[in-house]
């Protein structure tokens, strides 16, 4: 399994009238928190970019426990709890506030697309072997 | 059954380096569906919390099939399939683009909150009555 | 001179906890005004983008008078009060709320980009042409 | 005077299809850069409104010179020049990339306003006295 954590300090931008984050901006909490965890795998997302490959959101689902308020200090922890296998990847989120309490967990699944030719591909074994090292 | 229909222009600044219309900008495409299938019962959400009242999610998912592109023309359809029931209420969607095509399906689950104490609470009568009508 | 009209319906994404519309989020509405503003001469930006073009922002201002709030419809009036010139071209923006009161003043500057070379170009014939006719 | 210094990692979802960081986006980075300059005088800008106090933007001005792109990590350099005067508190910026590169410059001036009256007013002791320190 592969787990990692990443702080993330709320923005006033981030928040909304009813004074919390806005429900749609974990989407960008939990973006930030998986190309941690592939960082963490010696990697960058920009590099997979830069190989032709493209890693699109297929499926995205979240329950929201608790708001997170301004100035929050977030934990996204980040789990892969299976190797990446065929074309995809699931990312397993938790995050919580700076008095650990859980805010809400989520799963985010992506597909790898060839960028030339915009088709699904199977995941490079480079990039399979980095996460196999884990499991 | 509530069925109410959004069309979304899509703006340069929800692209990402994708070209693909970010994938976290479909949470601020449900909130407007779900506001103007309110706005069709006759009333608004921001008079919800003129009363008092708050509308957290507290559930959202979403399956992608299609990206949808800059200067794209969405069809946001929104769907109320059952009664609101006790301190909840469940918007389904469908995002379609100009052509026609499929490009997401997704769910959002709201829940009744009361601003001053901050609890959940029933659905008010006035609120449930609008939406029986439909049913 | 070019004088153009755009409602823009405020999003609960777009607030702030202090109850306004983020001050970043103009940039979006200022946006959708000029490709409006574009738009009724009768091209659309994703076809410059389309002909190897980009039009990146290099002058952004703007000046708050009053804030615009969840629901609102704003107006965003968007002006072109010179020929574009060399390789730039000037948008120039009132922001009004659905009660007549302004809410803000703007002007944004965009250069042409040619995509291949990245480097600033002239302002094409055939976009020229187009805003010639209003001047 | 004042000099801070905070790094930004750009996100994803902060791109635009051109591949740049999207123009609006720095009204963010620009809010974190100040938030941060606040709290190494020994506050933060949570508690200014704890204290029933907010600060509405009232002037935003930028100048582009170069992108910032996915992954980037940016400087974002806060200044003030002047000691708060009346209401106003005016920061200036300027982004770099992790080359050293200039990104751009700004200027964001910004009004006290009291919660409860929703009226401008002077820029209290504790707070003046901060900044005082520093000039």
């Amino acid at each position: 399994m592969i787990r990692s954590e990443t702080k993330i300090r709320v923005r006033y931008g981030e928040t909304d009238q009813m004074g919390y984050v806005y429900y749609g901006v974990y989407a960008q909490y939990y973006e930030v928190g998986r190309v941690d965890a592939m960082r963490s795998l010696g990697f960058s997302y920009k590099q997979i970019e830069e190989k032709g490959l493209l890693m699109p959101v297929i499926d995205f689902s979240i329950s929201y426990k608790k708001p997170a308020f301004y100035d929050d200090e977030i934990t996204v922890v980040t789990y892969v709890r299976d190797k990446p296998l065929g074309v995809r990847i699931i990312f397993e989120y938790e995050c919580f506030n700076q008095a650990g309490e859980l805010l809400n967990t989520g799963k985010v699944t992506l597909v790898m697309i060839e960028k030339v030719t915009n088709k699904m591909c199977k995941i490079p074994d480079w990039f399979q072997n980095a996460f196999n090292a884990f499991f």
